[in-house]
């Protein structure tokens, strides 16, 4: 075995490193015997004299390998995992899983937990009161078998090299790179037991990719390095330049019931409700269940219209503890803004919105930041909207006056409305998918 | 004031950086209160994006004004300090030091341990029984006051910043740095009172500076920083390629007082004398004493032969609880090399000679490792001397009879004596001065 200092050498050197070399950084990282220090050095070496494809293939196989792996072989066929690189307002799973479990996909997920703009799943369920979103490897599978559908936080048995290398690449400022965000992903999906993923590759100011360039290399790093580890991955670049309709933790598990129960009325809940049948579509197809993406959408839509997935999603949210139906934490303080003149929406930043959430305290600006899952915005007109003077634009949940005052002054900084008409940007930017 | 992941970002993308941001670096590192890892992350990218000559001085100074400064201004003048960047062999500092007190110069000096094949005069000094190497500021002065002359380890008072940083460049593989070398040495220097220093550049297989181009620019870089900080440097690139004389602390403290003494003869400790008497020319010319560097080297030949430096030395090691004529340790075995043909020697591995010593126990892999004094390889017959069958080459001291194995077998893979007569090689390689 080499040493870590060989290591640390050759990646600052630029020197290709064999498979043997991830696995030893991979167990030192689970296992805690490399310091952080030096993990932390290889890490900005591997930003600055980024890895190869064969190498981040290698990287990914490592990680998923440096601890325990969910076996899905009980579970009936197909199985369908879901992931999106994260933006601000993305509520799919809550909405993409029923669907899916509803006709006939097994789900088995696993999600993280917000940082900064971007949202995160477990934060959302926990804004159900009771909801558990920590099952053991045992629990998903047993649960999976019974109701299709199962979704906990990371296993800290699964992966564990992931989650030591994740902590320290947030804080030495080393996210931003292809192969070790694609390594990051794949290596829990690897862990996590299915063959097929439908990936949403966030691209717009509310992501991490602003570019759809930058979005199409990660989309085509995902695919390769998944197709080397026998993985069958979709990717759909969705657009993130604006927000996914509400933010906020409860208010998004509200947005998802209202789409689940079909009560829907605003148009920014009708482009939420539009991602999720083209996400469920791919999966669907991907599942192969149907013939195409277009035929899985209209299988998808049914799906919500018969209440199919409504009745799945109940089922799923009872089971680990919850209820679709609970009462959900609301903030004290609520104002609506509206539109003081007319025209059309030709802009809201994604990034602004995610930002005021942050400030009302309904997300983490440090991972050890408390949540307050009654706070946001609601973003009631997307882009390409026609809106009349007085027409809500954005309703601000807050916890104190203040913080209302503060939102509104931002929020107001952050939309365009301009006298001509503007189209709707695609929700869909790019596909891209494996040639399994 | 900016966040840590704010001058990590800068860094890694290449921006150049203000003083205040250096200013918290050095204080985070030297108060503990940046985590090492963010250090290390920030250490990488200074490596793969290195600092500019204005952004060196800034952390030169920063770093230096992160602890204490010692304050030389009571004690007579003029002072020089002397720095060595490390080889094998090297204790010119036990003999530049006296020569240069007994001429009238205040010598205040810190020094370090030896890592690798790298002695450290600390260690050679803790083989005297007795000897004191960890003086306190005050002592340092009220010694040098007395008598001209105080060595100590480096005091975690001065330039903390340096010690943290070094610790861990150390082991993240960000020790190859010129920027980051020439701050770790001035930062000291400055912390450490003198305005005049002499800088012994080591180039050859033996050093840091493996080749003639890297070892100058490391020289020019510490000339405009030094110049830009107020201190007057005077740099000599000397020859490592082979070993400086004897290897090993109690070896190199015995060769030490040899030369002192005048009671050599061999010709590995001639090399020594004259690099000594070199550098001590240097010093005495930088300091006003003599109007070059060639009368520089006669008055320090002069001290030399007239005692003044042994009595120097004597009084030296006595202030600091030592002797010159202790009793130092002795390996229980010892095995002289000598010539099975005749001819000129035309190579001796300094870093072939250096790991030799290392194995035999004398040197430190890891900065916990105890090392034993009294180990050791004398090296007798520099490069370009005529040999003869029988003649001496190397004398092992070793603990066991299987470390004078190992060591004799690899000793004669380190040495080539030729038929053809080879000059010797210039101690001197090359020199920078300040334009002060």
């Amino acid at each position: 075995m080499r040493t870590v200092a060989n290591l640390i050498a050759d990646r600052r050197d630029g020197i290709v490193q064999p498979y043997d070399d991830f696995v030893q950084l991979s167990s030192g990282a689970a296992g805690g015997t490399i310091p952080d220090y030096q993990l932390a050095a290889w890490l900005m070496a591997a930003y600055l004299k980024p890895l190869t494809l064969q190498e981040t293939i290698d990287l990914t196989r490592a990680m998923a390998e440096s601890g325990d792996k969910l076996d899905l072989r009980a579970l009936p066929l197909p199985h369908v995992d879901k992931h999106s690189t994260g933006g601000v307002g993305d509520k799919a799973t809550l909405i993409v899983l029923p669907i899916l479990a509803a006709s006939g996909v097994t789900c088995v997920k696993m999600s993280g937990r917000g940082l900064g703009i971007t949202g995160g799943t477990i934060d959302k369920l926990e804004s159900v009161p009771g909801f558990n979103t920590s099952l053991s490897p045992l629990q998903m599978v047993e649960q999976a078998n019974r109701i299709g559908i199962a979704l906990s936080g990371q296993s800290p048995a699964l992966a564990p090299a992931d989650k030591a290398l994740y902590s320290l690449r947030d804080v030495t400022q080393t996210v931003g790179s292809v192969p070790l965000i694609v390594s990051s992903i794949l290596s829990k999906k690897l862990a996590g037991g299915s063959k097929t993923i439908v990936l949403d590759v966030k691209c717009g100011s509310g992501a991490f990719m602003t570019g759809l360039k930058e979005a199409r290399l990660l989309s085509n790093w995902l695919i390769q390095v998944g197709q080397a580890l026998g993985l069958d991955c979709r990717v759909a670049i969705s657009d993130m330049d604006q927000p996914l309709g509400a933010v906020g933790n409860a208010l998004e598990v509200r947005q998802a019931r209202k789409i689940l129960s079909g009560e829907w009325v605003d148009p920014g809940t009708a482009r939420v409700r539009e991602l999720c049948l083209l996400l469920a579509g791919e999966a669907l197809w991907a599942a192969g269940l149907c013939g195409d993406a277009s035929e899985g959408y209209g299988k998808a839509q049914e799906c919500l219209e018969t209440g199919l997935a409504f009745k799945k999603a109940s089922a799923w949210f009872a089971a680990q503890g919850g209820s679709l139906d609970a009462e959900l934490p609301t903030a004290p303080n609520m104002m609506v803004l509206r539109a003081t003149c007319s025209g059309w929406v030709s802009r809201i930043e994604a990034e602004t919105v995610g930002r005021v959430v942050v400030n009302l305290g309904g997300g983490r600006m440090v991972k050890s930041d408390v949540i307050d899952p009654s706070v946001g915005v609601e973003v009631h007109r997307p882009v390409g909207e026609k809106v009349s003077v007085g027409d809500a634009l954005f309703t601000i949940h807050s916890r104190d006056l203040a913080g209302l005052e503060e939102a509104r002054k931002t929020l107001l900084s952050s939309i365009v409305v301009q006298e001509q008409p503007c189209g709707s940007p695609p929700l869909i930017l790019d596909h891209d998918v494996s040639t399994f």
